[in-house]
C-alpha cells in the first residue's frame, strides 16, 4: 500500500473523467477509475502509466450498492486513502413526456442520481473520520433547467445537483468539500464529432470544451484552501449560449 | 359514464389531497382519489358523497407502472375526460448522508418523483388528444433547496420540480397547463398535531398552512385562462421563515 | 372620507394597471392611480365611475420622495386607510453595453427600482400599524435573469424583486403580504399592437396576456388567507416559450 | 508605456482588492488601483513596487461618469492595454425597509451597482476591439436572497450581478470573460475584526476568507482558457452556514 493518497473516478469511460484522472495522476495521487467494463479501462490506465504515474482499474456498476461498498474498502484498505472522489456519470437522453419508457426513466436516475448517492455516501463514509477530502459531482445545463424533451435526464440532473447540496451542508463543517460543477456546452468527445459535427467544428475556436480544461478546474477545485471553498461553479465555451 | 369532467387526485391519504378532492367535488367535478389502501379512502368519499359530490375511490400504489396505466384508463372508460390530475404524494424523511441506506434513496424517489412521472406522463397521454386540462405538482422547501439531512428528500423533489418544468415547456404549447407549487411550511395535519405541537399550537393565529387553502389555490391554478398561466407558486403561512 | 379600504396602484398609464384597477373598484376598494400627467387618468377615472366604482387620480412622479410621502399622507387621511398598494411601473428598454448611457441605466432604475423602494416603504409605514394589507411588485421576464442587451431593464427588475423579498421577509411576521408577480409574456397594448403585430396576431389563440386575467391573479394574492400566502408566482401565456 | 497588459482593480481600499492587485502584480501586470482617496492607497502601492511590482493608484469616484471614462483613458493611453478588469466595491449596510432612507436605498446602489455599470461598460469599450480580457465582479450572499434589513443592499447586489450576467451573454461571444463571484461568507479584514470578534476568533480554523485565497480564485478565472469559462462561483469558508 502506498503513501499517496487515492482519487477515484467513478465514470471514467469517457474523455472527461479520463483527463480528471491523469489530471490527479500527474500530481501524484494514486488514481483508481472505474467503469462497467474492465477492460476498456485499459488504454487510460498504459496513458497514466507510461507518463510516470499510478492507476488502477474497476470493472464497477456504480449503480450496485455491494459493488461500492465492496470497491471503496479495496481502495481504501489496499491502494491508499481516499482524497478526493470524483462523480462523472451521465446519461443524456431525449424523448418527449409521453415516449418517456418508466425504464429509461429509472435508469437515468439509476446512473445519474442514485449512483452518485452510493458513491457520495460511501465517500462521505470513508472521508469522515480523517475530516478532509473533496467530493465533486459533474452536472450539466438540465441541472439547473429542466427543458422540453428532458424530463428523465433533467429530473436526474435536479437529483444529484440536490445530494450535493445536503451534502455540502452537512459535510462542509466536518471538513469534507462537496462541489458541483455544471457543464454547458458539448465536450471535446467522440460522441460530439460523430454525432454534431457543426458542434464539433467549433472546436478549432474554442466552441467545445476540453476535457483537459475540465480536469483543471477539478483540480483547482481540490486545491482551495479550506476558508475560500466553491460549491457550484458552471463551465461553458465562451461562445456558448446561456 | 358521466358528462361531468373528472379530477384525479393521486396520494388523497392526507389532510391536503382530501381538501382538494372536495374542492373540485364541489364544482362538479367526478372526483378520483387514490391511496395505496382503498378502504382508507373511504371517510373522505362518504363526506363528499354527502355533500352531494361525485367521488370513486382507488387502492392503488402509485409506483406501479400498470396499476397506474390500468386506473387511468378506468377513468377515461368509465368515469370521465380527465381534466385535472394533482400529484400529491410525499415521502420526507431526514437522515444524515451516512445513514441514509439505498432503499430509503429509492424508496423516497420512487413515492415522489417515479409516481410523479408515471402520473405525469398518464395524464399527458390523456389529455393531449383533447389539447387541454391541468397537471398539478405538490413541492415542498425541498424543491429549491437541499438542506442538510435532506439527502434522499431534496433529491426526489428536486427530480419532480424538473418533471413538471419539462412537461410544462413541452405540453403548454400543445395546450396543457403544467404547474408546480411549492409549500413551504407545516400544513394542518394529524402528523404535524401528534410530532410537533409547538408548531401545532401556532394554527390558531395562521401559523401552519390549512388545506382547505390550499385546495382553494390549485382550484384558482386551474382557472387560469391560458393566456394567462402559472407554472410554480410558492404557499407559506405568513409567519414562516424564508 | 369612505369608510371602504383604499387600493393604490403606482402606474395606472398602462392596460395593466388599468385593469387593476378596475378589479379592486368592483370589489368596493376606493381606487386610487398615478401616473405623471393626471390629465391621462380620466378616462380611467370615468370607466370606474361610470360602473359605479369609486376612483381617484393623482399626477404624481413615483420617483419624487415628497411627492409620494405627501401622496400616501393625503389617501390615508383624505379617502381611507391602504388595504392594497401595488407597484406597476416598468421601463422596459434595450441597448448593447456599450450603447447603455449612464442617464438611462439611471433613468431605468429610478423608474423600476427606487420608484418600487419609495412605494413600498410608504405602503409598509402605512400598513404596519394596522397589521396587515398586501404590497404587490409587478416583474417582468427580465426579473430572473441577464438577457444580452438588458443590462439596465434586468438590473433594475433585479432589484426590485431583491426589494420585494427583503420586504416579504420583513414585514410578512408583522402581517403584510409582499408579493412579487412576473410577468413573462407581451401583454394586449396598445405598444404591443403597434410594434410587435407579428405577436399581437395571437391574441385570438391567447398567446398574449388579457390585462384583466393579469388583475384578477392581483386580486386572487390579495385574498390569500394568511396561512397560505404566495409571495412569488410567474404568469404565461400557454404558448410562451421559456 | 509598458508592453505588460494592465489590470484594473476598482475599489482596492479594502484587504481584497488590495489583495488581488498584489496577485495580479505577481503575474507582471501592470496594476491599478482606485479609491476614492489617492492617499490611502499608497501602503499598498508601496507593497506591490517593494516586491518588484508595477502599481498606478488613482483617486477616483467610481460613481463620476467622466471621472471614470478619464481614469480608463488615461491607464490605455499610458500604462498598457487593460486585460483584466475587477469591480470590488461594495456597500453593506442593514437598515428595516421603513428605516431606510432614499439617500442611503440610492448611495448604495450608486456604489454597488451604477459604479459597476460604469466600469464594465468601459472595460468593454476598452476591450471589445482587442476581443479579449476579463471583467469580474464581486457579489455576495445578498447578491442571491433578499434577506430582512438588507432590502437596499441587497437590490444593489442584484442589480449587479444582473449586469454580469447580461455582459457575460453579451461579450461572451465577443470574447470578452465576465464573470461574478458570490463572496459567502466574513472576510479578514480589520472591519470584521473590530466589530465582529468572535466570527474574527474562527480566523485561526479558516472561519473566515483569506483575502489571498479570494484573490487566487480571481487569478484563475482569468487564466481560464475560452473554451472552459466559469460565468459564476461562489466562495466560502468551510465552517460557513448556507
Amino acid at each position: 500500500m502506498s503513501t499517496a493518497p487515492a482519487a477515484l473516478i467513478i465514470g471514467a469511460g469517457d474523455a472527461t473523467g479520463g483527463a480528471i484522472a491523469q489530471r490527479f495522476a500527474r500530481e501524484g495521487y494514486s488514481v483508481c477509475v472505474t467503469r462497467r467494463q474492465r477492460d476498456a479501462l485499459q488504454p487510460l490506465i498504459d496513458s497514466i502509466q507510461s507518463a510516470g504515474g499510478v492507476a488502477h482499474g474497476f470493472g464497477c456498476d456504480a449503480r450496485d450498492e455491494e459493488a461500492m461498498i465492496a470497491l471503496f474498502n479495496q481502495i481504501e484498505a489496499e491502494i491508499g486513502p481516499l482524497d478526493v472522489v470524483v462523480f462523472n456519470i451521465g446519461a443524456n437522453v431525449r424523448f418527449s413526456i409521453t415516449d418517456t419508457t418508466a425504464r429509461v426513466y429509472r435508469k437515468v436516475w439509476e446512473m445519474a442520481a442514485f449512483a452518485g448517492f452510493l458513491t457520495g455516501r460511501q465517500a462521505a463514509k470513508a472521508m469522515l473520520p480523517r475530516g478532509h477530502g473533496s467530493i465533486i459531482f459533474t452536472g450539466a445545463t438540465a441541472s439547473l433547467r429542466g427543458s422540453s424533451g428532458f424530463a428523465a435526464f433533467s429530473s436526474a440532473k435536479f437529483a444529484l445537483r440536490a445530494l450535493a447540496q445536503s451534502m455540502a451542508r452537512e459535510l462542509g463543517p466536518q471538513g469534507i468539500h462537496v462541489a458541483h460543477s455544471i457543464i454547458d456546452g458539448a465536450i471535446d468527445t467522440d460522441f460530439i464529432r460523430d454525432n454534431f459535427p457543426e458542434r464539433y467544428a467549433l472546436k478549432d475556436q474554442g466552441g467545445i470544451l476540453d476535457p483537459e480544461h475540465i480536469a483543471e478546474q477539478y483540480w483547482q477545485l481540490h486545491c482551495q484552501p479550506k476558508d475560500c471553498w466553491t460549491h457550484e461553479l458552471d463551465l461553458r465555451p465562451w461562445m456558448e449560449t446561456f
